[in-house]
């Protein structure tokens, strides 16, 4: 694979990973979860452990590691989503 | 690639593909913006637009497909953030 794009994949897979982490800090300042939609949450950290075990079929080490860090934020906001609801 | 793996692989993407819909759905109906993150949708649109070149550019239907479709959702809920804000 070239490597702009293997570059462009990391930095993908990088921002669309990190994307989380500032949702995830804002519900645990504000405890606001209204606006946050629960069947997202659901659905997506279902998808993201589906890409995991994907992942671990393939033995693919960038999905394992991509989604391992997206599940724990997931699962973080999905979690304070069914506390403060 | 074994039918279960790929089969896993197709569900994961519908899943972490449509979790964005309801979120669209909901930001929408209600206009209540207050609790996503901006910082967030800022850098998944620019993540899933990355990735949607990264498809591209190893012409993957799947990847571009999957995330053509992420992008339409990510930037509805980012444009609705960035006017009801």
């Amino acid at each position: 694979m070239p490597l702009i794009t293997e570059s462009i994949g990391l930095l993908a897979a990088t921002c669309t990973t990190m994307a989380f982490v500032p949702q995830a800090i804002k519900v645990i300042r504000t405890r606001n979860t209204a606006g946050l939609s629960l069947s997202m949450y659901v659905c997506f950290t279902i998808g993201v452990s589906l890409w995991l075990v994907y992942g671990c079929l393939l033995g693919d080490t960038a999905i394992i590691v991509a989604n391992a860090i997206t599940i724990v934020f997931a699962a973080i906001i999905l979690a304070l989503k069914l506390l403060y609801s």
